[in-house]
């Protein structure tokens, strides 16, 4: 298995893509290539012990930006990594590519060297979110942030095809995310995908309310692509303003409350397990012809590790292939 | 102080807002009339000793269920608790009008009795978000899911009036909600407001991420009603979520853990006092031509009680002057 990752993306590179590296080369045997700032690439590798053969550098002279504008800098920066990336996975000189680097520029550079399936008109952002009972898939969390109601129904056949071929769910249920459960509730844009969806072959349940999403209601949820990044983002500011704020209520406790939180510990470190984004991997982006996982921006060395994991079973797998069959049968 | 509730909504009616009413009733000496099914409130009312020239029923014979559609129930149930308290907050037989009943057929029924404020074409339900620094009112949470820039644009100014005569802060900083912080991001929609908002005399920040939202970047922040309820209600159900997720861990922990927990609970209460909706009482229907709040439908008595004073204070303070005045200045 041959990843493709880009050694210059997110707020800690490249010493955490490139750490991560060399954790995914270890422990599961993988090669990978990292693309980036040769120089800077070999320094951070220094401090590790790793099989040569596992792990080799692609030169990048560019780099985009968090906060270049998508489009353009992908049509400015050809020899950035994450165009560079996109290449070589066209070229299949790696089975599939990771970064952690700016979303929107992957999302077009992936598209416009890999282009898209047949039968998908755009590509949708996949992530998986923890919940009270099973994981739910939520597409699209930022992709296309003013779909039509036929990406939605795209996306609903691409999280189905996921769910049954790759997290193994017998005949998985797709919601549509709403702010009430009546069809007649929501925008003209959701009322339109209603339609569409409950006239598929899809094991459609209808709306679905936010507060389901974590309660684990529906397999599959689907939303465009701009309500999709702000209930993740919410989900994780929320999540982070509420630690600090009982962290701030801790320190102003007695003794007894303080040792009492010690001792709590352990339950807190298994809830911020299943709620920490790096333990999920990265988030497939979908519909493209090839394996590209997008990483959070934020991502450690650990989260890395898991998002190449995330990349591999992609590949493993044969997502695409059963997203292709599945838009095929429609 | 005459504040009329409606007796008959939210999960818990009539009995809720009965003993939120009685509470109201001793604690700041208000004269609430409940609204509702006469027979049912007269029964509660047995439950509690309280003055009896404070609380008046006027009996409604119909009730719009939380699932029926807004507009057409508010138009069909003309002697509705809901279309009632509109009627009569029109005819200023209270002060200000308390319903935790179907949103939507409030806002609706609110419109269509008391009219729009000169200057605004939409009203917006604003509410007050906990965040690890001052609070942030974020408009709209649900009353117009489909808006124009225009809109958002009245709703800063009226979140704008609100944060100065209300909340007392000055030069009230307001933020864009959108899934980026450069002004070439988002929707065409949220382009035009940023450029609409950007011209006008509002202290605008520019955009606001979600996650800014819980830190309290900014005083105001504006969304259209359908991403607000999202956030709105991920918020909650997030939380809830988590709170479950956490006693599930601790039923599984030994008994070192489960003490701990039991000792860090203080801790536990004043954050959950923070963030608990209960604590915040109803929110503002912004831009109607009368005083409406706005309470949530899982009000509990202290809620209802919170809403009622909150019903008050817009009173007031003359929310409504304030924002009329704000509005003809630009």
């Amino acid at each position: 298995m041959r990843i493709g990752l880009d050694a210059m993306g997110g707020d800690k590179a490249p010493a955490c893509p490139v750490k991560g590296a060399v954790m995914a080369v270890k422990e599961y045997g993988y090669h990978v290539t990292l693309i980036g700032d040769e120089t800077a690439i070999k320094k951070e590798l220094q401090n590790f012990s790793y099989s040569a053969s596992k792990i080799d550098i692609v030169n990048a002279s560019q780099v985009i930006e968090m906060h270049d504008p998508a489009a353009l800098s992908v049509r400015k920066k050809r020899d950035s990594s994450i165009v560079i990336g996109a290449e070589l996975l066209k070229n299949r000189v790696f089975d599939a590519f990771v970064s952690a680097g700016n979303t929107g520029a992957v999302v077009c550079a992936a598209t416009l060297s890999l282009r898209l399936l047949p039968g998908v008109d755009r590509p949708g952002i996949a992530v998986i979110f923890p919940t009270l009972n099973k994981p739910c898939m939520v597409i699209d969390v930022g992709a296309n942030i003013d779909p039509k109601p036929l990406h939605l129904l795209q996306y609903g056949i691409m999280g189905d095809a996921y769910s049954k071929h790759i997290l193994g769910k017998k005949n998985p249920t797709v919601g549509l995310l709403n702010i009430g459960e009546e069809s007649t509730k929501g925008t003209d844009f959701i009322k339109e995908a209603h339609i569409m969806l409950s006239e598929s072959k899809l094991n459609f349940l209808g709306n679905i309310e936010p507060k389901e999403v974590y309660q684990g209601s529906a397999d599959v949820v689907l939303c465009d692509g701009f309500v999709g990044n702000v209930l993740l983002k919410v989900t994780e500011g929320f999540a982070d303003a509420a630690a600090k704020l009982l962290k701030r209520e801790l320190k102003r406790s007695n003794i007894v409350t303080k040792i009492g939180a010690f001792l709590t510990l352990p339950a807190f470190m298994t809830l911020k397990k299943k709620i920490d984004a790096a333990e999920y991997g990265g988030a497939p982006l979908m519909g493209v012809d090839g394996s590209v996982i997008i990483a959070h921006g934020a991502s450690d060395e650990k989260a890395i590790k898991n998002a190449v994991r995330a990349a591999a079973e992609n590949v493993e797998h044969k997502v695409n292939m059963h997203v292709v069959e599945e838009l095929q049968s429609y």
